[in-house]
């Protein structure tokens, strides 16, 4: 094969859920079918990869220094609903009609690998709980083992502060992770949560 | 959504069997996990699109003005096999030990959508049928109607050159595209070749 179409092919293979074949077909098609496609792919990246950091408040996935919901006065900042990762949040806003704010932990405690609060910043989230008055913190974690370790942590934390935390209702399946649960259980499990 | 995230989101849906949900996934795991793959990607795509044409002897995807079958003097110029798409190359070339050249139609015939001879380019096709020797044409288009349409047109081609041609073997399911079969089904249709 020729080398940069095999390069190409080993590139995609960096894709979730692309193989060998899939690499392959990609390939093909952008070469074949759709070359203005693939430059736009190529400058999409480009950009995301140079300007999109994290937000300076929540953790988020941004372009600013703080994303559009932290800026948003519109928000209930007294609601934090605290998720593992970015496409958690996508997730539950598009599930859902929650209005509050978020936390995005960029992971989850994991003892074993190394992982404790300050590797999660969570120093960060305490000092939100302090400073924006913050009433009700939901710990919308996955219902793995880590993500329930990580609750745990979370509602000691947020009692230290007297701060009420509410859990997410286990409508979803155990083990499950958040980021591609169904619309209808994630606004289920939201609309039930209880408390922790 | 942030808009850097939402076009990167958009622009890996140019990629075949990619829906929303599958992009969004690809899209955060480039910028969560994979920032370095993500360079890879941008890169690659360039490069590609970039230095990437037509074989102009075989039409195959090359980066030389000649691709490496062509330049390659052990193949045996006495079989040229005809196959509609650059992928179609690779998949025979890998699932079987054909040692002769190809020629890429890059399409079929298909009046109905104006694809006629001179859209496929067929008269490069009868001047190496003239040129180079060649003794048998392997029709290996697709088994669909016009792959059917496009492999008579071709043999009547090769009859005028004294030419023979061959079929690939219909072991192959009616309709089923060529690139996409298993390796097993591909190398008996090409061994089971028969007069046509
Ligand atoms: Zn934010
Ligand atoms: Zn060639």
């Amino acid at each position: 094969m020729e080398a940069e179409l095999d390069e190409l092919v080993q590139a995609l293979r960096c894709l979730p859920g692309v193989g060998a074949k899939s690499a392959r077909r990609m390939a093909l098609h952008l070469l074949e079918r759709d070359r203005e496609g693939a430059r736009r792919l190529s400058r999409a990246v480009d950009e995301a990869v140079a300007r999109i950091g994290h937000c300076s408040v929540c953790r988020t996935l941004t372009s600013a220094e703080t994303c559009s919901r932290c800026a948003d006065p519109e928000r209930d900042s007294r609601v934090v609903c605290v998720v593992e990762s970015p496409g958690d949040v996508l997730a539950i806003e598009s599930a859902t009609d929650f209005g509050g704010r978020f936390h995005v932990l960029l992971g989850r405690l994991s003892p074993l690998d190394g992982i404790g609060p300050e590797e999660l910043g969570l120093d960060r989230l305490e000092a939100r709980l302090q400073a924006e008055g913050v009433e009700e913190l939901i710990l919308a974690t996955n219902t793995s083992v880590e993500g329930e370790v990580t609750a745990h942590y979370l509602a000691e934390m947020a009692a230290r502060h007297g701060i009420r935390t509410t859990r997410i209702a286990q409508g979803i399946p155990s083990g499950g992770e958040l980021e591609y649960i169904d619309a209808g259980t994630l606004a289920h499990a939201l609309s039930g949560r209880r408390e922790y």
